[in-house]
């Protein structure tokens, strides 16, 4: 296979009923903003602005809407206000507009007569690219490409090329540029001002107020290589430039769009529309080339850290690249005031909200490829802290209690109670993810300026959470553990286990601090008000905190009355497995039976392996999984990193099929309503703690590796950031080798 | 105390702040149509089509809209959608408007110089009642006398007759007849259509269609004492007449204003239009006398058969009168297609939806006082069983499932899920209800008749929502009892002895028909479709289900699960007893901890007495009642019958004041969104199951009593109807007596 099908995503053909696949799949972003992969010129029959209530169902079972298709301009951190689902992020005015007319006949890919079509991603620059042959109703022949990419280097431009080549006929071609804010989301519009403008040189621009009080500007700048007049057609939510040119045989029409996009929550000095000006500014003088330049080379970059090579297997390594790719895009690089929304901004399905995906799924990924974001994405539960402290006094509790969901402020958005009240482990795994940043980047710095506030404050939250028991044992009841099909479950493992963890490291920083640091904790304790009696009350209850299983314990219960829960009989219910099982199942139903939404048990173990023995991770594997529906994307990645460890190579590698169909399959169309970033997440798990079998920076001193690859791959090779240093990983069937960069000496390097 | 104030509620002076208690308090209605107890002339500062989206929250706790005033229509029957809270009785225009003017200054009680203000609801025939004395701006003493009621004889028809009496000072004054649709429900506006019109001799009209297709008409004729000549001034939503007169010193005006209702629900033939005016024709045909005369007798006959009269405490004569007085309006006399809502129709508060209050709160008092108002409300449940029969389908289930919130149709309206999925006791509830009509009127018939769909049907929906468990007991997990603190039980001990009761019912029922009416037993058997194996599995299924108690129980625990919740310090917590319990916890930590919102375990008492030991009973209530919060209006007279029981004399006495305080007392203006109509129903229970003592006829087949009146009481005396012939019941502290009537013979009489 070529170097180009092993990075680029490609259409097979084209299928009208994949639109919100494809607009899915094909996002492009960069940290900064991000663009679902619609087509310039729209679609038929897909309005996107019709205006309905969508109530906070449950996001995995409903059915969506939009049919057809569904545009997308994210920034992270533009949220506006929705009655039901509370802050939700603003689906921003569509830029890329860029809309064709031959003699009166709209370009429309659903009802012209379109042939030799072909639309790619490419990976290695996020360029989206498409291709095909237009035959108009007047006899013309049009050969139309698309190019576009929103630039890595100078992330507030989107750079777009149209060519349209008249194969055969002549005729007139009608040229639209728009900048829609046409746009609802979730139903609800956003926009309390809108103002369209245009200059005649072929400069369009649009100035939004939000109904949050946010200001979004953006204007384009249309470069055309015949010359064209322009005139404008705005309409109250539109801004849009006509221009109109003749084309015969052989000419070829080339529109290049250059947009700009300012908010006044940008990290930049000026007003909107001056800081748009002079990006554009900057652009034309770099000239394309130079700006594509820039662009690639960032991308270069950010794939050099974050690749992973497989060879042998290249399905998977196209698949795996996908992941990876919207990983990077994700990111906002220099932004900590947001972190990584539940779709990876690439949807309106989880209202961009921020989970604990982050900590647990995501986390592992940045730790290893670029600490700085995993930095800032710890910031971000810090500067999210007074929120966290708004949830707990909510609930009548001291502390800080972080929400289930979050979006800005850090208070709670979830709509619906039973994960809001509930799915209380979000708290803990904050914790979990603050030490596995310390241990994995040794910015042991961080714990005293940041973490301790954050230590500190959850550990008060859980000793006013926990209840006691007559046997004086502290219990956590009416919980719903990351298995969200038991939402009221009694000392869950996963939970207690990592409330546990979070009191005992509170209890441990404060006594490294008072006798590494005394000066520096007299301060925190001054800060925080710690009270002499508190301390002790952290021990106890990180001593007293009841677990539902030990070491003799054959199979770990998800929680002390797991057992009582009813038995279902999966194939009699489930009827068809490409469906998720909630499909099947009243929530009435699920909620007191033993039908697993998604790995509990077993994400304690992968988050705890040294605390089991193998036959313990053997039996949960062999009790767990049989009843465990997948129904969350985050489950696969975990049974299959168990599963590798257990040398259960078959499932592994089933499981592997699975997490990466999660996002890719055609079929299931993953990808309609967004990007499983968690999954993404999971998957370079699964590569690099299952496969390569990396040990986690939470429990692992060194860089350590246990390579099960799965049948096929002859070498995988990715790069991994460890305590600082950054080290190139080889593993093959029977063999790894880790290189320090840097110098490339080889450190470390075993024959198995 | 004279009698008129043992039958009259009386306001004590004016105060502002009291008007949505009294609206309330002073709803009037005949079953047909309700009206809350709003002046004529509206209010200043308190629309009443504020648009805004109420969400579901838990309605005991929410704060309610409308701080100052919420007119309220109601026709039972009349119901629209709402988007968020599902189907919801919707509020009609408000007919009663008579709107005053002097000399430029409307009459407005809040801003207006008024004094000697009275008024009173008298209870023996459901009028309203105000006077006061209005001193105008330019001098004018006015005396205005209102009196209004809701015709309980000719049930379209609303009279209101308004005097204005020049005490001094002359001058002119405008008056202005309305019929106002600009009402909306819970912020919704459910009309399609409004057309205002009006006739110039005096007479004005409101045809509206609602969203759901219903048409409504209200037509109003005035009559005056003096020649006043109206002109229309109607709006798009409001039909107005304005007329003007003269007063002189010791001038009168009388305006009567006969306003007749007809909806497209009527059982009547004709057109709405045509009805109305032939209802008006009729009335004006027997003149103001005799159409009173015709009222006041029907609500004479009422009360004879409904009064409970106590001698020895008037505050709870009147008390219980006017509770007695909303059970006797509530109910709709002769359609069995509406049950009685929870607030009684008087309020939008719980949207006019049904629950169990009508089974286990309302039905003893309408089976002892009107069998065939019992009987009605039963045959809603069967008309409803094809709703109910959806809710189980929805579920995944076979047979039929009662909704927790029912409207019209049976289908589940409840937009909570943890009410609604999990608070299944409702569909037993419905047979324990079937039974104990059965039972207490003799009409063996209905069971085969109507009866036997509900067994088998709800029969077929438990057996499939059992699960077994390893032992092979049936067991009912996932539940709310009827403590809606606590909503995910295993095994509640109240719902599963009412399950197994219905089932027991259903085999025994069966086998009764088959020996006793072979025939009807095929037809039946041919009809619900009963394979051979059904019956059996209903055997098996009573027989195996599981009981959290036996009668070695000495605590009988809630629920299996009951202990391993967590204990709370009511003391710490719960600062003002004043407020809700609910107020001062989140309903997170309420889930999970040891706080009743209401009887769950003496409800099962106080259904099943005889299944319990007294030493059970005692252990129970000493156990349950510190740790119930009785935020639930269905608590209180539960326990006060329980205390009673137990000879608690005190505690019994305590009890009682705070049921008839949920409506009447003034501070917590509990009736203010409506009446606790449940409530009205347990206090009824209370003296009459619980002072009176007697036995239910649920388990006694003989009309038994066992006095044990509160202290001070020195007679009360009320009538039963029991088993088809009414009884006349007399009870003084050392005995009772109880004559059957018409005859008037003495059956029992006895000396304690």
């Amino acid at each position: 296979m070529n170097e180009e099908n092993l990075w680029c995503l490609k259409e097979d053909g084209y299928h009208a009923e994949r639109h919100k696949y494809y607009e899915g799949l094909f996002t492009q972003g960069n940290g900064y903003m991000h663009v679902r992969g619609s087509f310039e010129e729209g679609y038929s029959d897909a309005p996107q602005d019709e205006e309905y209530l969508r109530f906070p169902d449950n996001v995995t079972l409903e059915k969506p809407r939009h049919p057809k298709s569904k545009q997308g301009t994210f920034i992270p951190g533009i949220v506006g206000q929705h009655p039901l689902l509370k802050e939700e992020i603003v689906n921003l005015p569509y830029y890329l507009g860029l809309e064709l007319k031959s003699a009166g006949e709209s370009l429309d890919m659903d009802r012209c007569r379109i042939s030799s079509y072909k639309r790619w991603l490419d990976l290695r620059d996020g360029s989206l690219h498409r291709s095909f042959i237009w035959e108009t109703a007047e006899g013309m022949r049009l050969y139309c490409t698309y190019h576009r990419y929103i630039s890595m280097a100078d992330s507030h431009l989107c750079i777009q090329r149209v060519q349209v080549q008249a194969l055969s006929g002549e005729g007139s071609l009608e040229v639209k540029p728009t900048l829609r804010a046409n746009v609802r989301t979730n139903g609800m519009n956003h926009f309390a001002r809108v103002v369209p403008a245009s200059e005649p040189e072929g400069s369009l621009s649009l100035d939004i107020l939000t109904e949050e009080g946010n200001q979004i500007f953006m204007q384009s700048v249309l470069e055309v290589s015949e010359a064209i007049t322009w005139q404008d057609e705005h309409t109250a939510m539109i801004a849009s430039l006509r221009g109109e040119c003749l084309l015969h045989t052989g000419d070829q029409l080339t529109v290049c769009k250059l947009t700009a996009v300012t908010t006044d929550r940008d990290l930049e000095e000026g007003t909107v529309r001056d800081r748009a000006l002079m990006h554009l500014g900057q652009a034309r003088d770099w000239g394309w080339e130079e700006l594509y330049h820039r662009h690639a080379a960032k991308w270069k970059s950010k794939w050099e850290d974050a690749d992973i090579r497989i060879q042998g297997d290249d399905a998977a390594q196209v698949n795996v690249r996908a992941s990876l790719y919207h990983l990077v895009r994700s990111n906002a690089e220099q932004d900590d005031r947001v972190a990584i929304c539940a779709k990876g901004y690439a949807g309106e399905a989880y209202f961009g909200r921020y989970f604990w995906d982050t900590e647990i799924n995501l986390l592992p990924f940045f730790l290893h490829t670029s600490p700085q974001a995993a930095r800032n994405l710890l910031l971000f539960r810090y500067h999210t802290l007074e929120g966290a402290r708004r949830n707990a006094r909510k609930y009548g509790y001291r502390g800080a209690r972080y929400a289930w969901e979050s979006s800005l402020s850090g208070e709670e958005q979830c709509a619906n109670w039973q994960y809001a009240d509930h799915e209380i482990h979000i708290t803990a795994d904050v914790v979990y993810a603050l030490y596995h940043y310390v241990n994995a980047t040794g910015d042991d710095e961080f714990l005293g300026r940041y973490g301790i506030d954050i230590l500190v404050e959850t550990a008060r939250y859980w000793c006013d959470r926990v209840d006691w028991n007559p046997e004086g044992y502290g219990e956590l009841l009416g919980v719903m553990g990351p298995d969200e099909y038991l939402p009221f479950t009694r000392n869950n493992a996963f939970t207690n286990r990592m409330v546990k963890f979070s009191l005992e490291q509170t209890v441990a920083c404060l006594y490294n601090l008072q006798h590494s640091k005394p000066d520096g904790y007299a301060a925190v304790v001054e800060r925080l008000d710690i009270r002499p009696d508190e301390r002790e009350l952290f021990r106890h209850t990180a001593e007293k905190l009841r677990l539902p299983y030990d070491s003799q314990t054959e199979i770990v219960p998800q929680s002390d009355d797991f057992a009582q829960y009813a038995d279902l009989e999966f194939d009699t219910l489930w009827t068809d497995r490409s469906r998720p099982f909630g499909h099947f199942i009243s929530q009435e139903r699920n909620y007191r039976s033993k039908a697993l939404k998604q790995a509990d048990v077993l994400e304690l173990m992968l988050l705890f392996p040294q605390e089991f023995t193998r036959e313990q991770m053997k039996a949960a594997y062999a009790y767990y999984e049989p009843i465990t529906t997948h129904d969350s994307s985050l489950s696969a990645a975990v049974h299959g990193i168990v599963a590798s460890w257990l040398e259960h190579k078959e499932e592994a590698e089933k499981l592997l099929q699975r997490v990466m169909a999660i996002d890719l399959s055609v079929e299931k169309k993953g990808a309609a309503e967004g990007i499983h970033i968690a999954n993404c997440g999971g998957l370079w798990q699964l590569i690099v703690y299952g496969f390569a079998g990396m040990a986690s920076a939470m429990w692992s001193e060194n860089l350590h590796l246990q390579p099960r690859l799965p049948e096929g791959w002859e070498e995988i090779r990715f790069q991994v950031v460890w305590r600082g240093e950054r080290y190139r990983v080889t593993v093959r069937p029977d063999a790894y080798e880790v290189n320090k960069l840097n110098g490339g000496e080889a450190v470390a390097s075993q024959t198995i």
